[in-house]
């Protein structure tokens, strides 16, 4: 049997104690896997009095995780402390500098400089993995880099943040508004310290960019990202989508389109039938079409202890198997600089307007619409209060541009009261 | 860059010839991908002259695939030609004997002699890969052996024959009996050469096996997968189980138990809200169940040209880029000899019979089951005919033997007409 695979682990939060849980508890189980033992040999977090759910007596401390990331005794350093700037960074970069594997659940590192770590990496003849950053338990940068490496991809979509689609299912489910739902969320704990990451998309869309750089042969690109957080669903739009067929997910999708590199992560109307439509909860799903093999779909826990630290050794696993794939699928050196496109990919819109109820107003709503260049395919009407009326139109396909002029026309017309809300439907 | 990496493709059916058009249309990316050229040398086929669609002009022809497995210039053995011995067999040991890894779609070889075969490749230092044998194109071999190997795994379901689930789909949407969708299933060429292997649940038992032995770490043993097809299912079946929030799903299970593995391809009902139970037509689903993980669900196209071939190209990428696993997940020779659970675990049951509709007829059903040991969680009784009754009944938690033992008490009520029919539930 070979030497025993070493971890220094950086990082004792939920994660890190999973990871330490499951190499105790399963030593024997991931030995005779891996052909050879897996141990940890040192730790580093900032406080090292907490008491945590876990025997860390046998483990060296280190309350430097750079000091850890650079350790003798340490082959694979696993980073699990978070935080895209500061500790993180350095450490990963020192562990990269000292000839280490890197294992990472660090979305916004990587989202940030995943490809000047993915460089240096790779030039060292190191790997840098990061299974537990997308979608938590699922293994879909394995399916992705490995198991689809040989399809050309059309499209990668994912409902990959478990708090923004709980809000979503609570809001539908008890009939809430959004505004208390957060606030239940915050409370439950669901959320980020800054609940923007979450509810604004920005953690979604770390995730979806490091997708897409896989999917498309990309250097990762998060600043690319068109983002749209759930902050303006009401549960008026979320009931009005379900009259229609339709659940509104905050959906992340990147395609390769004639314009370039089209990457969204915005709230999005997919039909109540698919299996996206179907997702509620804090449940993650990943759907990834290739060319020849279609449509794939996995879902499973996006967060938590266990999924989390199942991912995080997953790649472990993989390291101590000796196996070694680039970090983002091909070669650093070779990955494209890609050219962001201008404009998404037109698509059918769900657009829901307030209507000052008299006559010749439709006609107006009709006629903003049609100056934009944008057609009307269903149109609903309800009664909204005396003198108001709420008015629900599913495009054609239009561009965001279009849309974008069309609401502007809206706006003009004097018929429409407040802003009216356009939302992307996304055929799935 | 490394040498390129020499395929031999021994068939040249659809799945060989979706290889072969992979490998010419995606040269580039292929090579981007796995840091080298991959490229067919040699093919074999029963008959050269036949049309294909493709232009094989390049590549070197055997008609003997004995010959092809052991040709200089190839190094690895793609063996899509079907069937579980004869020049399949002799083909894939020649391979091995001759140091090529070996990349199969064959599950019914691998089902019988996969771990003779893994012995011998692993003694060889070689690998054989399967992805494309179970779930065509899903990646489930990859997920379970390498992204979940850190977990141990609770449970493996999966729904893994298409014709299978296309048959109930279309008789619970179409409302026709069995042996009508039968017949259109087999015009439109849905069924193997024997229906059997279909229909009979063989095939996607083959499949349960293989997952089974990675799940767990055993020999594969498809000889103790409890097989059970869907002939006898009826229209009604699949109407009552509807009523009750059930859809029919020819299901397969394996687990670990204190009694022994249990391994299981029957029909079931699942919650109609579950994701196998809203899995329709032709599509495979593969749910993986482990201790950390929790659950993940897998879902795509099982069968079809592209599909399958994207399955074996990703094993070709995974060799050309270096990654070696064992076949089954650890060593063959560390695999245990699997304990078959004699009585597979305790379940509810769905039972559902004719009664002549008589004074004290239910009361005689009740007694029944009480003897057997069987508990009633809900009845139904349906009007069916002017003296008779249709009776369903879900039962309590109860074993296969129990249940066996109450439709021979059912059936010597003398109040019971016909044979009564019982069917698993499955918690999903």
């Amino acid at each position: 049997m070979a030497a025993p695979l070493r971890l220094g682990l950086a990082g004792l939060g939920t994660v890190g104690i999973g990871v330490v849980q499951i190499v105790q508890k399963h030593a024997a189980m991931l030995a005779a896997r891996a052909g050879r033992e897996i141990v940890i040999t040192a730790v580093s977090a900032r406080d090292q009095t907490r008491n945590r759910a876990a025997d860390l007596s046998g483990y060296a401390w280190e309350a430097d995780p750079v000091a850890l990331a650079q350790r003798d005794d340490v082959d694979v350093f696993i980073e699990v402390m978070g935080g895209h700037d500061g500790p993180a960074k350095a450490a990963t970069e020192a562990a990269i500098a000292a000839g280490k594997d890197v294992v990472t659940a660090n979305k916004a590192l990587l989202a940030h400089h995943g490809h000047a770590l993915a460089l240096s990496a790779e030039a060292a003849g190191r790997v840098i993995r990061f299974e537990a950053a997308v979608a938590g338990g699922i293994p879909v940068i394995k399916a992705l880099t490995e198991g689809l490496a040989a399809n050309r991809m059309n499209r990668v979509m994912g409902v990959m943040n478990g708090t923004c689609n709980y809000i979503l299912t609570r809001m539908e489910d008890a009939g809430l508004p959004y505004a208390q739902v957060f606030e239940e969320a915050r409370q439950l704990g669901y959320l980020e310290a800054d609940p923007n990451l979450d509810v604004g998309g920005i953690d979604a869309g770390h995730k979806l960019a490091l997708l897409a750089a896989i999917a498309f042969g990309c250097q990762v690109s998060f600043d690319a990202v068109e983002l749209e957080g759930i902050g303006a669903i009401s549960i008026d739009d979320i009931r009005h989508a379900a009259d229609m067929d339709y659940r509104i997910k905050l959906l992340g999708v990147a395609r390769m389109t004639g314009r370039g590199l089209e990457q969204r992560m915005t709230p999005c109307l997919v039909p109540m039938g698919s299996p996206l439509g179907q997702l509620s909860g804090g449940t993650n799903m990943v759907v990834l079409e290739g060319d020849s093999v279609g449509q794939i779909v996995l879902r499973g826990a996006g967060a938590g202890m266990g999924p989390t630290a199942s991912a995080v050794m997953g790649d472990v696993m993989d390291i101590a198997r000796g196996v070694r794939v680039p970090v983002f699928g091909i070669a650093a050196a070779d990955l494209a600089v890609p050219v962001a496109a201008a404009v998404a990919a037109a698509s059918a819109w769900y657009v829901r307007m307030t209507l000052i109820d008299k006559p010749g107003a439709l006609a107006k709503v009709a006629a903003a619409l049609g100056e934009a260049g944008v057609s009307i395919d269903r149109m609903r009407q309800y009664g909204h209060s005396d003198a108001q009326a709420r008015v629900l139109i599913v495009t054609h396909k239009a561009t965001r541009d279009d849309v974008n002029d069309a609401l502007a026309r809206l706006a003009a017309t004097a018929v429409v009261l407040g802003a009216p809300v356009a939302l992307r439907i996304e055929e799935v």
